[in-house]
């Protein structure tokens, strides 16, 4: 894009600029970061794309906002603290107003977490956002999805749903009759969701040597956990090609499921937990902990202000049984079937 | 993209395996890598759109293989060690002869430098290839462009224009008079740089030391030239908005740049200098050097088979002047004007 010397410099240098750490930031043919003794690289990509990520008319502020969310949510999930990320941006034309609002958004999140801008590229085309972020981890302390062992309680961040909520709410006109009484507060807590997720960095140094696994909940909390116990499955195999018999497995108490009001509203009334157990787009994560270590991950999350509930286990028999109060379920949502895969 | 989880299994997770220095590779949230001691992280990303960074019909062989060597070209002239790469995809369709080809492709370029694919992301849109690089440079080492200083030599990688040559080649038809008489050698030669360029990472650690900045020629000789005197005279002038007074210049020797026998015949038939003065898509370096340490890098590439060619040098007056056996030259391109900016 002839642009791109233009617009990097007037909108995007200074999120590059001020920044301890960053020996050279935007500019160069690359960026040159200090690295912090003893500690791992973390790297972690995602692409949004308007229309399948975010509705299109998602605000330039919020598309930015989320798209560095998404990537700061897998750092979160891998125990890391944020050191910084790179932008290729697609845009279909350029518009300075669109484009002040997104590099605001983009400030906006990264000032809360004081890493830069180090690099990007502009391209014309759809719009389409692609993230790159890096991150530190101690030495051998990353949490990763391959951890989870029989027994081991599985637990959640937070309320599931929201973001599902917020983007139904985003795509559904007025007419389509209120979404099931939904009270002004419950609409914008979950349309904040879908727009403006808040990634779980405030508690991903308190994960490390506590939780066996975690992973983001971003495809929804049952994909995310069969992710979860596919990996861990494998890694307990040695990595050898794994059958049902050495398959992990999950139960999931629904009643323990932890719901904001508009999604319990929403839930009781559709009857469908889809929103929760498939919904995804929650960037909350999805954690497995030793029984012998709950409490105290528990407090030391209560002092982030941050909820952590147990909404099951991992068992020794392949797939996720839904349980309500104990008894199995067949949780609606027609041949999707949304349990038991 | 629906596909996700299949395409990265089948196709790009080989890539990632088998490599030292990563702990975790694809499939976790994120990449895990080992940082070596004493050492800063450099970070270069770079987006190719099918169409406007390649001709259309490019093989997908040669996308993948053009769209990391871009960004390994830019580890190259920071003097950086390449580490690992991810990879942003946006595919049209599904394709699985497309998608293999271009597997093979980042496999043969990145099995050269011993790199593993660390992370990626597929969706469906325009063709459109963003990739995000890690490397390593010992601390304080990296080269910049800031570095040039008044009286050093302007020297470049090898020869010019091959990259805008094969372009030529790659979208006039045949019926356009097989542009001016190359030989089938020459037009392989060109097309070859134009579709498999080849970073020079065999002489980045060389570099360290010697080079006073180096950038790799992507925009065109002339455009990235531009780039070091524009950030040379602005560090020289301790970060303050640079006025005409302080701009550092070059002036560069036409008949001193190296040309492959097809640029030369092409340039000699046309009188149009653009090929290798503003043609870009070269991925060789310029390099501005100390006259003191130009024999000792000089002998250092010739034992890697680099040929460095001076070409001017950096004078104290703004604008690069391009001169012809010491007499300025105006140098066609109508009202482009390709010298004197």
């Amino acid at each position: 894009m002839a642009l791109e010397f233009d617009l990097i410099e007037q909108y995007f240098l200074p999120l590059s600029q001020g920044f301890d750490g960053v020996e050279i930031g935007i500019g160069d043919d690359g960026a040159v970061l200090n690295v912090p003794n003893e500690h791992q690289l973390v790297v972690v990509t995602d692409t949004l794309v308007s229309g399948v990520h975010f509705p299109v008319d998602t605000l330039a502020y919020d598309i930015a906002w989320k798209s560095l969310a998404v990537n700061l949510s897998d750092l979160a999930a891998m125990g890391a603290e944020p050191a910084s990320y790179s932008l290729a941006l697609t845009l279909p034309d350029y518009d300075a107003v669109w484009l002040q609002n997104f590099a605001e958004g983009l400030r906006a999140l990264s000032a809360q977490f004081k890493i830069p801008l180090i690099g990007g590229d502009t391209t014309k085309g759809p719009l389409t956002i692609t993230i790159t972020a890096q991150g530190w981890v101690p030495n051998k302390q990353a949490i990763l999805r391959s951890g989870a062992q029989v027994g081991d309680l599985i637990c959640v961040t937070n309320t599931l749903g929201e973001g599902a909520l917020g983007l139904k709410l985003a795509l559904e006109s007025e007419a389509d009759g209120g979404l099931h009484g939904l009270s002004s507060t419950e609409k914008v807590r979950a349309l904040n969701a879908l727009n403006r997720p808040m990634p779980q960095l405030a508690i991903s140094a308190d994960l490390r040597g506590l939780a066996s696994s975690a992973i983001d909940i971003s495809d929804g909390l049952l994909a995310d956990l069969t992710h979860v116990l596919k990996h861990s499955s494998i890694r307990q195999g040695g990595g050898k090609k794994i059958t049902s018999s050495v398959m992990l497995g999950a139960e999931v108490e629904l009643t323990q499921l932890p719901l904001s009001s508009g999604v319990k509203r929403y839930v009781k009334q559709t009857k469908e937990w889809g929103l929760p157990l498939t919904g995804g787009d929650d960037y909350q994560l999805c954690l497995t902990v030793s029984p012998n270590n709950l409490a105290k991950l528990s407090a030391l999350l209560s002092a982030k202000r941050v909820q952590l509930t147990v909404i099951g286990k991992v068992v020794d028999q392949a797939g996720i049984t839904c349980v309500k109060q104990g008894i199995a379920q067949n949780i609606g949502g027609g041949e999707k079937g949304y349990c038991h895969f």
